[in-house]
């Protein structure tokens, strides 16, 4: 059973993690954690402040290499009835987030302190200011079916997952 | 900081749910959650009777076509110190789920029920008894810090994530 489109577009704007799968040329797949917020029609993923392992920025190099991305959403439970996943394919850019090579910044930077109050305390850009642009080009999901809806109906309101 | 290696042991026996990530020609990666248990060296995860979307078997064409798969354990939380996470690189293989083409199934299927006891309710199998069998390659990990691998080394006790 799919997600319908109204829970679909809810959860872009709420679900706080993604995991962002970007192909590597002869060799896995790179599967990582990321924040996002959706604004102006994207989904937006920093380069912040959180401390990274120096191969997190290897997303940089294998995304220039090949920008065709997925984000998954999901919810694990060990209630296996609620469970869902929603998935987002599109196409990537790094832009520097700087006002003169990205007029939407500062509707993007608000879209993210909005959603990640985190912001806060941790710096939204590590040393040079740098978004992930992701432009959904095809979404698929699943659902178990009517407490899985429900679950992913009230996403957003929990804080951990 | 990286999570220590018994640290990551652990997570690999008793982590509920990993993202699989799946090169596919010319598209963007497959990636999906999935349950697996560790058992004779080896990382298993069942074709099970969990409801299924049918694109959902896509992993298996995929599998076929690019065995080398990525499976992401990872920790989100509102609390950003507590983030980690553990990725591990290795060669995927589709193994009918039968004693004569797996010699190993006694112990795989015991460790996938013990690991998941919603099997008993769940058919651990799918029509065809189909079992993907990841050997580790590689691995990478990341933790934020102090509370974050007291986080990562608590793991297996939380219900939901």
């Amino acid at each position: 059973m799919r997600l319908p489109d109204d829970t679909v577009a809810r959860l872009l704007e709420s679900w706080p993690v993604a995991r962002l799968g970007v192909t590597r040329a002869g060799r896995a797949p790179l599967v990582l954690p990321v924040v996002f917020a959706s604004a102006v029609g994207a989904l937006w993923s920093p380069i912040d402040g959180k401390p990274k392992s120096g191969a997190a920025l290897a997303r940089l190099a294998a995304l220039r290499a090949a920008p065709a991305v997925s984000l998954l959403l999901d919810h694990y439970d060990a209630e296996w009835r609620r469970l869902w996943w929603l998935r987002v394919e599109g196409a990537a850019s790094i832009l520097a987030a700087r006002a003169e090579t990205l007029p939407a910044l500062a509707g993007v930077e608000a879209a993210l302190r909005r959603k990640y109050p985190q912001y806060a305390s941790t710096p939204l850009f590590a040393e040079d200011p740098t978004l992930l642009r992701i432009v959904p080009e095809r979404t698929a999901s699943w659902c178990a079916g009517d407490a899985a809806l429900a679950a992913a109906q009230g996403a957003g309101k929990r804080e951990e997952l």
